[in-house]
């Protein structure tokens, strides 16, 4: 506990009776403090102490059982026997995979997989898998417009529950847990990219937002942009939003305007007290 | 916040100086109270508030990824569809069995699995899987001296992290996980058996914890049993643990003399003392 109080000038004299009867010493930190600064009574201290000795016990409990249910990806195995089908009882692989053939250089590495797995933590490939269609005969599942890097992170998502994060692999898995309803995934790369979100990259963040669904990226962003209009219209990336889709501008005009007036009322709301 | 202190005959008068001048309201239950049961200053009441928001935020975090990485167990689908093979993605089957064929009036119900999930929970699984044992070509692993419903409830936890425990299906449960080295569910299981020793069990367990290398359940059964040594002989099961593994009860009395020296060591060196 940091030491906010000094305690150079004070003796620890138990008993004292004098100047210092309304000085007390804190249990948790051992610093003196006077009644002004008093926190809670004894009882309440050990209450929260134990509330939080429980906390802690629950959340040690929940790590092993995490760590209990994620599973080795088929990933780690398949790094070092790339060539093998492995051990691994994989039924599926995912291969990256553009518009027109494979992105890269070179055919995209498959990335293998359990069918089992994909259906649990995804509704779309269980539908995909579970009805017989052309992915699930063939044992392969194309996944286009995707890096192999983002498509290897998102399928070790769905083992771990783990992914290592920037901002372009956050948007790329963000983009793939979208498609693929995986909820828990979006979550976590939304949450990482509200956690980024700078003026620098409101706009784009915003049309981003928008683009995939994203809400609570989409208010923080707005929320960036609205607080500074005055710089707004001067940016390169409001020029090109403006061309390409001016819907969304109109869209933080009417943020823009409904703030204003809830603003406004506010201070008249005030003002009128008595 | 129970209310700990009686406040009937207090009233709350701000910037009291006579004889009230030693008592704070506490910021938590809201309660008065006097010097001697003063507790924490406001700064570490605040700082325990922050820290008891972290620890709830991390406990939903890691809710949100224990039901992100929990299946659904293919049992579940096996209720309601038992003939078919289901759209489960399933390649083995686990049937309890006794030496002697079949256990109960008629064959088991094979309970199906992924050997992908049943070799991630236990290495005993995935030497037998992977090593292309009968066990993988046939898929089929016989279980035995189980009945169904524990098998049931073991592989169910193998993918949710979760069973309904009573005694005895912990005891069933807690020899599978031995057997096949679950260790979270064998932790799982003899917590709740800790929970539920008493004296009149103790003889019992100790003799369980000893079979299956439950330590804690050992330790703990060990203890109940060596404070209430003047008791222990008259107990039945006392007579048939001495004719079944008289071992075990030699390493009773080894315990309860160790206790006794330390307890007579404890009370010299006390006595020692000035």
């Amino acid at each position: 506990m940091r030491g906010h109080r000094s305690t150079a000038s004070r003796v620890d004299t138990e008993g004292e009776t004098d100047s210092d009867s309304e000085t007390m010493r804190c249990i948790s930190c051992k610093e003196y403090y006077g009644r002004c600064d008093a926190g809670t009574c004894k009882e309440c201290y050990e209450e929260a102490s134990d509330t939080e000795e429980e906390l802690k016990r629950e959340i040690e409990d929940l790590k092993a059982k995490v760590a209990f249910l994620r599973f080795w990806s088929p990933l780690d195995h398949h790094i070092t026997h790339r060539s093998s089908a492995g051990p691994c009882f994989t039924d599926v692989v995912l291969i990256a995979s553009s518009d027109d053939g494979f992105i890269g250089t070179g055919p995209s590495v498959p990335v293998p997989a359990h069918k089992a797995v994909l259906a649990s933590r995804s509704p779309v490939f269980k539908a995909m898998l579970e009805n017989e269609m052309e992915e699930s005969r063939s044992g392969t599942i194309k996944i286009s417009d995707v890096s192999y890097d983002a498509l290897r992170s998102f399928v070790n998502y769905m083992y771990t529950a783990e992914a290592c994060l920037d901002e372009q692999m956050a948007c790329d898995l963000l983009v793939l847990a979208e498609k693929y309803q995986v909820k828990h995934l979006k979550a976590y790369c939304e949450k990482f990219l509200v956690s980024k979100l700078n003026w620098d990259n409101s706009v784009v963040s915003y049309a981003f937002a928008h683009q995939h669904n994203a809400k609570h990226m989409l208010e923080t962003a707005l929320s960036l942009i609205t607080d500074n209009m005055d710089k707004l219209t001067k940016r390169e990336e409001y020029t090109e939003l403006v061309e390409k889709d001016p819907r969304l501008v109109v869209e933080i005009y009417e943020a823009y305007l409904s703030k204003q007036v809830n603003t406004a009322a506010h201070k008249d709301s005030s003002s009128m007290k008595p």
